[in-house]
């Protein structure tokens, strides 16, 4: 088993979807992330929270064997993110963003992180992602996501993150903006020319199309889940369940097990959004996991 | 093989995509579904169309083997709908609706019709829908599409119509407003509880989710295309996909039937979408079904 490394936020969110209200629950891309691939693999985490941090959310992570050396607390408040969601769920509406403590992060890693074999570089400023591809020594695999908000203002840092990927996870609309094109089968070997050898992207309800260089498309549904509570971190949860299968492979990734990180990731997916924040998530055991593959397997089965 | 009844329309349609557009090409629900389930099995079609309907498009459908004994010629002309799509092409906005010939049309079947096995009540008036079924003697599946038009005007006929057969096959958006539901996951087995045996949603690009009361969903994405020219008439073409397979083996629908009878739906869907009116489904042959099917095995497959 190899160790992920990943750098992302950690974040309190206030979300409102037409299930309730949430204030300033725990999110963040590494949070979700860590949490989904912590269940497969040992995972390193790199970010930066505020002095407003619970201690019980640095607890929920070392509880599950989560690295935390990378993790700085600096003075003022932690990353905060205020977003609703209306009728379908499929996009939400960013209400206020305060960077806060984040801001001024400056991604170090710690020594003994450098030597990780897979790294995932979550939604955060493409320079930042440079910087710690910089610092890693000779990650076997990286990964990394983008939002709308990098393609509008950096689409040339992004540009030279992307031809230092092996892959790519980015939902629809962000895959049909980074390239111009119409739809998401269109849009994804536009993104492999770009550089990585597979892209995956992430269709909310609809599921996953994995494209890669070497075999073209893999698609499938998500999960049917008949009460969707809170999308929130369903991508970087699929992120997580993704690499924590990846990373728990005895051989580099190959399009087979590629194609069961997919599934994987699907799978986290559907948990984190039953419920509002990491609530669902963190309590996924590899016994619900197990179960909700059967009943996927049932879903896809001719 | 047994013999399809399909009652729908002819229609000539004026479209507009980001691709380009076309006046007055052939169109109509009976006409897509008949192309693509005569290329498996034995069609009847009711109908009617004006004096302007142009005797090269009863060739076509007669060329193949379609029975056109329940088509009715006029005094009037063909309804005309006119629509336009853009971006995505996920929706039509329609531009004209011009019921013409349409206005008084009553089903009647030529005695020959009646002993159907198989029955399609193609998107039309509720009422019409219920006048075929009380002509047909004893069919052994009867299926039916409506949208959005008849769930706001005709809904407790409609629900008299949902009483009457075995499945519904109806886009994801109409599912929705059919039953109240946030999404095509929870909307599935509150339409079965209407009175239909299963239902399949389809969801355009992302493909279908068929839900039967027996043993619950069946999930896959469509095949992947690039180019989307027009999307009109891939439901009808699904549909007509679907049933010619069914009808086309030697028992009657099983599960695993209806399983592939939405592959086979969505393959010829997948041909309709690649150029206006029927001009691409009309070419497609037994060959080209199987180089696409295929294709999609490979692009679901672990």
């Amino acid at each position: 088993m190899s160790e992920i490394l990943v750098v992302g936020s950690l974040a309190y969110d206030s979300i409102e979807t037409p299930s309730g209200k949430v204030e300033r629950a725990l999110g963040g891309s590494a949070n979700y992330f860590s949490l989904a691939a912590s269940l497969f693999s040992k995972v390193r985490v790199v970010g930066v929270v505020g002095e407003d941090y619970d201690q019980n959310h640095y607890d929920l992570l070392h509880a599950r064997g989560v690295d935390l050396a990378g993790l700085s607390r600096v003075e003022g408040k932690t990353f905060h993110w205020a977003g609703s969601y209306e009728g379908d769920l499929n996009e939400a509406k960013t209400l206020k963003t305060e960077l806060n403590v984040f801001e001024h992060f400056n991604p170090n890693l710690p020594e003994h992180f450098k030597d990780s074999s897979f790294v995932f570089l979550a939604n955060i400023a493409p320079e930042l992602q440079l910087q710690v591809l910089e610092q890693v020594k000779e990650p076997k695999f990286v990964g990394m996501d983008t939002m709308n908000f990098w393609i509008s203002i950096k689409k040339d840092k992004l540009i030279e993150v992307l031809k230092k990927v092996n892959l790519v996870l980015i939902n629809e609309g962000e895959a049909k903006m980074l390239t111009g094109a119409e739809n998401a089968i269109s849009a994804a070997p536009m993104i492999t020319e770009m550089g990585p050898d597979a892209v995956v992207i992430k269709r909310g309800e609809y599921g996953f199309a994995l494209y890669t260089k070497a075999e073209g498309f893999f698609i499938l549904p998500a999960m049917p889940i008949p009460k969707v509570i809170d999308p929130t971190g369903a991508g970087d949860t699929f992120a997580g369940g993704f690499f924590g299968y990846l990373a728990a492979q005895k051989t580099i990734p190959t399009i087979s097990s590629l194609k069961h990180a997919c599934i994987m990731g699907s799978i986290m997916a559907s948990h984190t959004i039953q419920d509002f924040s990491v609530t669902a998530l963190s309590k996924v055991t590899m016994s619900d996991v197990e179960v909700r593959l059967a009943g996927y397997r049932k879903v896809i089965a001719l």
